[in-house]
């Protein structure tokens, strides 16, 4: 990417999302409040279109995209909530999205992709690299290639998640101390980071990632991109990546504050107050912020915490097993 | 109840749960909204304090009991939601709460009551009169009887869902042509009745109910509360009731459209939609607005209209056998 994306791109890219994105809301509970001893604000993009914030992202870039789009065809590729993101974009632009998924991406995210009408060409997470496949089908096709994070237009878009909940906590009359947001290649927290330093120019930004998987954590140390085991099993899916992108790690450089590391059942804890409590559906790579929240990974009292609740498509089984059914 | 609550009780009831109750947001799906070819606006109560609206009507009656609730203590019958929002309210009055619950009361509803430290007395709802036993147990200890819906505090609290939805529908540039209300007792629909109509005054005000529970339809064509047959079962725990309220049949009166009714299994399929389309927990008493628009009870294409998911508070595995696990 030649140029970064900046605040007044954030502010574009909501005036293009709006009448399309849902203006997602905060919400409060305040059994959590009680027990971080602190105001917890969730942002909840699981009650976006396509049930993740990607649609964001994907229908920024995709209406950019245009005729352009149209004629040539948009190729993505994605383990589940990018690709519903640009599969629903695409039926709306009226442009045809082929996605590249992994082949044990969830049941349900493959299936509400297929019924945007994309086609999936799966491939196998251990053995094949997904960003080769992508790059060899667009230079074949000649399909316009939205990467998930690596892309000004879709950081621009997953940005006005953070421009909505800044711009409504002002209107409560308060200020974030903390920002906690799920973590994978990092595109949501670069669009949050541009938009959350705007308004609160001294808001603590943590990425919180799986056990295992905590690149951005460990690259931001680092001050280098740091490659991340994407073999290590996780049931957050939403946020496995294989190094943080080069777009976001430049744009949160120096910004961030401690990443947070969750474990899968502090996730499948989080999915099942989320459940039981705040009456959310959340997946565990959505529900990470919350996670380390609620097993106190921050010492939040008496502060202002945004969090995103990143995405809601959770297989029933998987559901199930959080819920202990 | 001497005097019927007005709209200006239902702006002092939401001055008075200001920071208190969660303004709950208006949810809109582009799915649903394709199918139905309106748009529909869903109240998603279930996002409120203690799981439901019911927390409300609750909260505003106890704090107007204040220091008099403090000595006597409270006693409220309930099936759960109701129970909930009393316990909360009283936890949070520092008052002493009795819920008289039937013993086959959801679990969930029952371990939520009793985790705000509210006293729990079973009865046989197929053999005992829960009014009677309500108004005994006031009697014997001196305890304010706060009924769920015969209560004017309570309907007023109540009101504030319907204010609340108008207000936000208003700002969107948008006016209500129907509304659909989940239907027990009616305390719900008689506070929305009074802000709906204050809003909107042509709007379509619709009670909505479980088969062979439809009392509030019945009674509204008839011009008198009939009874209704509480021996059948039902999934819709939270909406059962004997007969509509005097005070709300009152209220609503010559203020009502069409009564829908439906079937347990709409109401499970509307409970499974909420899941994986809303990304919400609904319970079924409080889909049954939702399963009236998906089953196409009312015609509203071309319409904008209004909705209350009244309710999240599902035991997991009546969740599990609406998502067929």
């Amino acid at each position: 990417m030649s140029n970064l994306p900046t605040f007044s791109d954030v502010l574009s890219a909501a005036d293009n999302l709006r009448g399309h994105a849902v203006h997602t809301p905060l919400i409060t509970n305040s059994m959590l409040d009680d027990r971080v001893e602190g105001r917890v604000f969730m942002k909840a993009e699981c009650l976006q279109r396509t049930g993740s914030f990607k649609f964001r992202g994907a229908y920024n870039a995709l209406s950019r995209a245009g005729d352009e789009g149209r004629k040539r065809g948009i190729v993505a590729c994605s383990s589940g909530n990018h690709a519903q993101g640009i599969a629903e974009a695409a039926r709306l632009m009226g442009q045809q999205a082929t996605i590249i998924m992994p082949e044990d991406a969830p049941l349900l995210k493959k299936q509400r992709t297929a019924r945007s009408g994309a086609t999936i060409i799966e491939y196998d997470r251990y053995l094949e690299d997904r960003e080769m496949l992508t790059q060899k089908h667009a230079e074949e096709t000649g399909a316009i290639l939205v990467h998930p994070y690596e892309n000004h237009d879709v950081i621009a878009g997953q940005g006005t998640v953070g421009l909505e909940a800044c711009r409504d906590l002002q209107q409560l009359g308060l200020e974030a101390d903390h920002f906690l947001v799920c973590a994978g290649g990092g595109g949501l927290m670069a669009g949050i980071t541009i938009a959350a330093k705007h308004h609160f120019p001294s808001v603590q930004i943590h990425p919180v990632e799986p056990e295992g998987h905590d690149d951005q954590r460990r690259s931001h140390i680092a001050g280098e991109r740091l490659g991340g085991n994407v073999n290590t099993p996780s049931l957050c899916d939403a946020i496995l990546t294989q190094m943080p992108g080069e777009a976001s790690f430049a744009i949160c450089q120096g910004q961030l504050s401690d990443g947070l590391v969750v474990s899968d059942q502090e996730a499948m804890d989080a999915v099942a107050f989320a459940f039981h409590e705040l009456k959310l559906v959340v997946e565990p790579g959505g529900a990470v912020t919350l996670a380390a929240l609620l097993s106190g990974k921050l010492h939040v009292a008496g502060k202002t915490v945004l969090a995103t609740l990143s995405g809601g498509n959770i297989d029933p089984p998987v559901m199930a097993r959080a819920l202990d059914i």
